[in-house]
């Protein structure tokens, strides 16, 4: 295949010698050399079977090695390689064709970018030329991506991380986050819904400080991801969509993550029935299969550029062999049925989620919308003193993770966390079988219980 | 291939009909339907036949269509079509090893990115964090990319369109632009070693203003691309080298257009010799194949990064399928002795080019290096008044570009210039075939000249 030739048992050795590793210390890192993939598993050139539970990086959401994508993608390079992202081509036609049925109603346009970091780039470029407006409300515990303008988005560490370079004109407020919200701790008697209002009426007071007049959009992502898979309360997301249509701002979800099957529906603002004005997609959009991302947006903002240049774009938007897979992915995805097997697998997986409530002194709280799950593990289920401090590791947490790898489960844990986004394909036996090994992991964290 | 049936015939109006359009009004777009690429040409879904003279967006270097790069594409997503930024792979493995040989001597690692802009984002990232210093200089005729801080770092007008919003800590400084250098207008008794000189000293009272221990990084497209194909002059790209060197600031080259043959080497920055601390890639690196991008780094920046962590990365960095594409066209390009080629065309398209000034009034001057060549149309050759004014269009200009598309030439045009980056596997023949139309169109800016 290659003219090089490279044995799998240098793979590992010959990529750290020449690789740059994202999110890491060159020192520390300690990539898994991969040599295949197919389903909910991939191997390792030495064998070694993995169960994927993160799909990779939280997108491989029809699973590996589907022959229908793959073989979509070796016909377009077949087909046409490349064309510019001026030009009209068969995978750009059919895609939008395909993206316009599964969207919320009255998203009518797209467009496509090379991932989710530049989608809501381009999402808040669009919000800012279309109100005239230049603020950006985002929350907390958010993340929205790593380049300079969606970092600044993110409200997570890793924009602290490069505060003075980041974009300016991003107001950060709170999330609906009951397990840890400040001001509702000790507070069960309050209603789901007035807690919800409780967050509302925080949104329409940082409105009020900022400027309605000043402020472009509020940007969501619509099921927190990386951060805690925040399920919106009820209520909330409506009352986000009615406080903004009260002052002409755009609501941008960010479905990047939660998008494309994982929550059991096409989009998780489906659960809710609220309509966004613009929706940025990436990961599960191609499954992985190839780099692609989306703004989806309503009429009225494609037709306000109808004579206006949009100052914006890249070499390499809209490449076919990008667009071509994720025409194969959206495909696959409604003939396999696979998002009404993701929202059955769903419920299964939040019962999984609740024997390990009931079994572990360290699960705090569990939260799942779909087959996407989070685990809260602490050291206290009354102080819900976190199992590692916030943007930080532990002893414990550690130990956890590495015992859950070497058992062969693929998983992502983030702070005191554990986050489960299996492929939207795991049958109830592999669930089963990935739980099973986390239900032993969670002994190492449960030593650390504090006793009373 | 798709279950959505998707003629030939629908694919213009099925495109329109959903797709937002990069850099453009929407209501003013005309994209061709391209149905297949076969080398220097691809053809419309009508038949009719473009010689590509911008190898599309300035990117497919080797030419459309090539069967072995197609097949890497196929077999890499056979294989294995997708892994996470975190782990090691095959073609990652190889792609390391194949760059290491071509690119400039001790430029050991490469960080993937998905295109030039997010390449230069994390070039600068890499710099502010290794130097600690916060500024970076670029110049006002360049273009570094389109996401916020690549904006930032760009000079020319696409940033001024957004400016409020771009990344803080950009300093531009002047570019040794002889045409239409400010301060040696009528001054042809300068040699072009005081030429350089002047710049250079500019570049140092600009560093002097500004304080050289704020500054991180000096970022520079080694010939400047879309802003006229701008070649350093003698002694300038050396002398930056040293004046970085006196300052301890970091040289960045974008070799993001300039790189992969296009000037007759590798890298532009090897006609001079000059070792960057960091380089950047895209574009030709996969021959727009599929979506890469590329942080080259010295040895001595890794290390820093051996205990820290860097903060940053985008969930399709480092994809199988992009990384496979890339190896194959570095193989292709070392096997069909591409750059030898180029460097033989490059002389062969001067020789037009300098017919071309003959012929022509209108042709104000002409520059090339290597296939990388501009045209500069002008309405009086004495006052270099442009054929369309600064970031603007003219009647004449649209005429013209209207004509050369008519004829069957794909090319882009820049205000009042003429953009040539033809595929590098171009005949002279073929060559000739582009010019000839070339040569016609002329007659229609000549009608515009001023005759005293
Ligand atoms: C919710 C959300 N938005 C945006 C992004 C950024 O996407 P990408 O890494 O493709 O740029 C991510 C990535 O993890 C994400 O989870
Ligand atoms: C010199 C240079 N740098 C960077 C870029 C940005 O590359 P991309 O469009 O892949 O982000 C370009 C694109 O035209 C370029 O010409």
């Amino acid at each position: 295949m290659y003219m090089v030739y490279m044995s799998d048992e240098e793979i590992l050795s010959a990529s750290l010698e020449t690789n740059f590793w994202t999110w890491s210390a060159q020192g520390k890192v300690n990539p898994i050399p991969v040599k295949r993939a197919d389903g909910v598993y991939f191997w390792d050139v030495h064998g070694k079977r993995y169960l994927d539970f993160n799909s990779m990086v939280m997108c491989v959401n029809i699973g590996h090695g589907n022959q229908r994508v793959i073989e979509a993608i070796a016909n377009q390079a077949r087909e046409l390689a490349f064309a510019g992202p001026g030009m009209a081509t068969r995978p750009r036609a059919v895609l939008g064709k395909l993206l316009r049925e599964i969207v919320p109603e009255g998203l009518t346009h797209f467009l496509y970018t090379l991932g989710g970091a530049d989608a809501n780039e381009n999402a808040i470029k669009l919000a800012r030329a279309f109100t005239g407006r230049s603020k950006i409300l985002t929350r907390y515990r958010s993340y929205h991506g790593a380049t300079h303008g969606a970092l600044a988005l993110t409200g997570d560490p890793r924009r602290v991380a490069w505060e003075p370079y980041v974009m300016p004109g991003v107001v950060h407020f709170l999330d609906p986050y009951r397990y840890r919200s400040t001001f509702h701790l000790n507070r069960p008697e309050v209603s789901e819904e007035q807690f919800s209002q409780d967050y509302l009426n925080h949104l329409e007071e940082i409105i009020q400080y900022e400027g309605p007049h000043t402020i472009a959009a509020v940007l969501l992502e619509t099921v927190t991801g990386t951060n805690g898979v925040i399920i919106p309360p009820k209520g909330y997301l409506e009352g986000v969509r009615a406080i903004c249509d009260r002052y002409g701002i755009l609501l941008i979800c960010d479905e990047v993550m939660s998008g494309f099957g994982r929550t059991g529906r096409w989009f998780a603002v489906d659960h809710w029935g609220v309509k966004p004005d613009l929706m940025t997609m990436a990961k599960g959009l191609t499954s992985g299969y190839a780099p692609l991302g989306a703004v989806a947006m309503r009429q009225e903002i494609y037709e306000f550029f109808m004579d206006r240049e949009y100052v914006g774009g890249l070499t390499f938007n809209g490449h076919p062999i990008s667009l071509a897979a994720a025409a194969a992915v959206i495909e696959v995805m409604k003939d396999e049925h696979i998002v009404e097997h993701a929202a059955e697998m769903g419920v299964v997986m939040k019962e999984m989620l609740e024997e390990l409530v009931e079994r572990h002194p360290s699960v705090g709280e569990v939260r799942s919308i779909g087959l996407f799950g989070v685990i809260e593990l602490v050291k206290d289920r009354k102080t819900r003193e976190p199992m590692a401090p916030f943007n930080g590791f532990s002893a414990e947490m550690n130990a956890l993770r590495k015992y859950i790898l070497e058992q062969g489960v693929f998983l992502y844990t983030h702070w005191h966390t554990i986050l489960l986004l299996p492929p939207l394909i795991i049958t109830p036996e592999q669930l089963r079988e990935g739980f099973e090994v986390i239900d032993r992991a969670l002994e190492i964290t449960d030593r650390m219980v504090k006793t009373v």
